[in-house]
């Protein structure tokens, strides 16, 4: 036996960037949080303590701050391979960088602006507990690869869901039924066939398709509405190759009325926080390109 | 020296309901955590061990499911009411009940349901990381107060902020600024004149003068904008007579980019999670009604 | 109606400070969290936005960091206490000054030193969820008021614990039982009947006296219990007039397993989430100086 | 171009259980939560709606706390080998079950206990915010792979740490030091060479090698840290054959104090929330078999 090291990464995480665009009086925000990887030759950083090869968490945190001040931050996939490229092609010993970004979305305040002179708009109102994400990697060997996604994103049908026909045994105690409350937290992941592309455009419609996927799917089960999500986005957008989701199942149990003489119509249930069920799927283009390190 | 029973109250909290209320193919969703407190002759309980004056958290939670089941639920604030009197009236050993609602917004989703048939709407997505609050105090005296609020409401004016002319000592450094990113978490509690009022279109219209308020004022301070937020809603909404808010300071740095030979317009801003500042007022109409126990 | 202003405060929370002693090779390490809020003042900052009598939120960051230098932090409330009265002696606008601090605890890595020379301690792990807590009041008058406490203390009995004899109602279901688990997060805070005490040595006896209760009672419900350890504090601890106990009652319930041909004599439980009882009381000496603003 | 269903699985995430076995009057606890993902020939669930291979997430809640009843909870690596196999033995559609264990971890009061009988014994205090946890996945080939592990252990150094000898470009603005302090939260996860192990004592002594590792080793950067603590699991422990470590450095800032004319010697520190270090690395034995689906 020798014990040798294997994959590795370091970065610095959660760095959080706010960027102002002054459009005149009217202004623009952009609220990101970075967090990059590198991973390179270390392997005398880790055996030797030899720090030669590794540039520091902190330049990476200063290197966000610097290139948004250079180049902008519009569309994060964008920012994320600007740094990427950068971290590659700067630093000799990197071989691989993974830049990962999440953003909070400001809505306007529209209320209350209204005294003021006209094209002075720059009051902001955090507008959801839904993040939108990407993350990319860029490897030496030129090849890169962009996923986008969304995060806790709540959604509920509150009928048009049924569960029944499962497999049962001695441990069943689950009733089939027609009429569900359906509730979930999305956590969905998409892979671009390329790192060229109108990111702020493809969110915009994904988003829309995994919304109108499950508002308009007749549900026969969460794997059924998962599987529907995917596939319209990959119908509609021709520029993503593989959705990826995870739903958390927020379980809307029916509350038993019948001790205090009352009935129960699908109308008042308990909603649990754990267990959840938890339903993760891969839907993809049989076409896609390789994904290699896209998803790690 | 002897030992003695002080104030106290015992309940359920956080009994997580979720009620769906169907009109025709449009349905309704009220989605609400409820937290009761019963307070009343608790002695024999603590000190003895005799519960016969102690209704359990278990029925409480049970109240909350059954009562939504005969009553239904409309806005918080006349639920919270529904309890708080049904506890006081029905359990002679209650002196005092204590009400708490927190209510998660949803919103329809409009796309996905253009498939349907007209009149169909059961889809829903969670709207924000906002919550409406309430709080019901009814008291076997007759005194009923009622407090409505919400958390977790974040603001951000990127320009419209100064903050110069403070106090200064031995450890001051901070250099007095004209035009700073004010962003805040707030956390505001309005106080009823009385509980007969139309909540939801209260609750609407509160909210509409704090953003107008943070929007539309020229701030020197947090101070400056907690005040004029306050004052807002007194001065437009005759059925509120005291504002409390709690504004967490959600710090703005502007990056520090001359190391990097970049200068930096008020452009590139690092947000900080520790230490926020925190400011915390009372705004309030001087023939404001006593507030008896309508805030602890 | 006039609009006015009424209680106010303003600081700067969670100020995390970390010091470290060296007494040769051997360390200590106290790391703290420090909020502070100061009232005075005030109407000229919020009415008009002169913020003359404003000491900066950063200045008081600054002065956590400054005096921990030049004095040191043992005791958390000893700490609190000289900044409460920095601010008040050093800032005549300040007529009042909050400090709020909490204690992360570590203890020593007792492994893994072996191999240093005699006298060489400096590796630390964090031990605990649990929260050491303080609140001091000092205020231009010289009225001081301290505080002391812990939170997210999780304990548990699993036998000795009964609940029977309660009040029903038309909503009771619950049935009687002479033998459960008792499992509870306790948040306690006592009040101190001066500010000279060795704090430390307090401290580890009121939490032994916690402990103890909880565990050397036979409960017949968590009022009892949650009396039975704020009088044992009390009865013991002649430095401590008050004390103030929240207890989440985290309910363990016993899985019906019998539609698997299963008996389950008290052995396996579904812990839950929410919702959970809260169970609130102070427990104090009958000759107890008044609290004034200690609790606020 | 044609829409597949990818890899998925689905179940029952976050399950709690508490058991409690009563060996006379000595209590013992065991506090875990159980996540348990089915994967087989799901296609039809996910196209068509077709549920008669899906065991529902509801049963395997059940399964949970009945086979903790039948079989007991004693290590959790070996419950977690018991479900696996039971869904793939039991369950023709199930091809792989992956099961994931969580434990809080309680020790005794010992307090509090003296003034009961001999040998009664049944008070616990939560004894850390560290979680030990297991991975195991069972396959219908047969094969089996147990990954142990813990997360949220939080160790400090408060010397013996350098940091120098980094690369450098045109961002950074790093010193170079050589006497720090050296913090970390720690996810630690460790692959056992087969199922066949005493996993509670190769979990204390695991557990053991990463401490005395981390406070024995003269720091370099946390990378070369990391290598170490792997390393020394690896070399003292035969049953473990890889070691994956995430490593959350939790910066610890030296306060600039020389704005108020004091020195700082290395004695007061600012500590961080975000952004941090973030490193992670895999130590493996060169002669480790092939991990599978180990890590997945």
């Amino acid at each position: 036996m020798a014990v040798v090291l294997g994959p590795n990464r370091y970065g610095k995480a959660e760095t959080r960037l706010v960027r102002v665009v002054r459009d005149g009086g009217v202004h623009h925000v952009k609220d990101v949080s970075v967090s990059s990887a590198l991973s390179g030759a270390m392997e005398d950083a880790h055996l030797a303590g030899d720090n030669a090869a590794v540039l520091p968490t902190d330049t990476q945190r200063n290197t966000v701050y610097a290139l948004a001040r250079k180049h902008g931050v519009d569309q994060i996939e964008d920012f994320a391979l600007l740094l990427a490229r950068h971290y590659v092609d700067s630093q000799p010993t990197v071989h691989h960088a993974r830049v990962e970004i999440e953003e909070c979305l400001w809505g306007r305040i529209r209320d209350g602006e209204e005294s003021r002179p006209p094209g002075e708009r720059h009051s902001f109102v955090l507008s959801g507990p839904e993040r939108r994400t990407c993350v990319v990697h860029h490897d030496r060997d030129g090849s890169t690869t962009v996923t986008s996604g969304l995060r806790d994103l709540a959604v509920l049908n509150s009928t048009g869901s049924e569960f029944f026909g499962f497999a049962r045994d001695e441990y069943t105690t689950l009733a089939p039924t027609h009429d569900r409350v359906l509730a979930a937290a999305v956590r969905a992941r998409w892979r671009h066939v390329s790192g060229d592309c109108d990111f702020g455009a493809s969110y915009s419609e994904v988003r829309r398709c995994l919304l109108e996927a499950f508002a308009g799917t007749h549900s026969l089960s969460l794997q059924h509405t998962l599987y529907a999500m995917g596939r319209r986005v990959l119908e509609t957008r021709r520029e993503i190759c593989e959705v990826r989701l995870a739903m958390r199942n927020k379980h809307h149990f029916l509350v038993d009325l019948t001790p205090f003489g009352l009935d129960n119509p699908n109308e008042v249930f308990y909603a649990a926080d754990r267990p959840y069920g938890l339903i993760e799927g891969v839907v993809l283009d049989d076409d896609a390109p390789a994904a290699r390190f896209a998803w790690e």
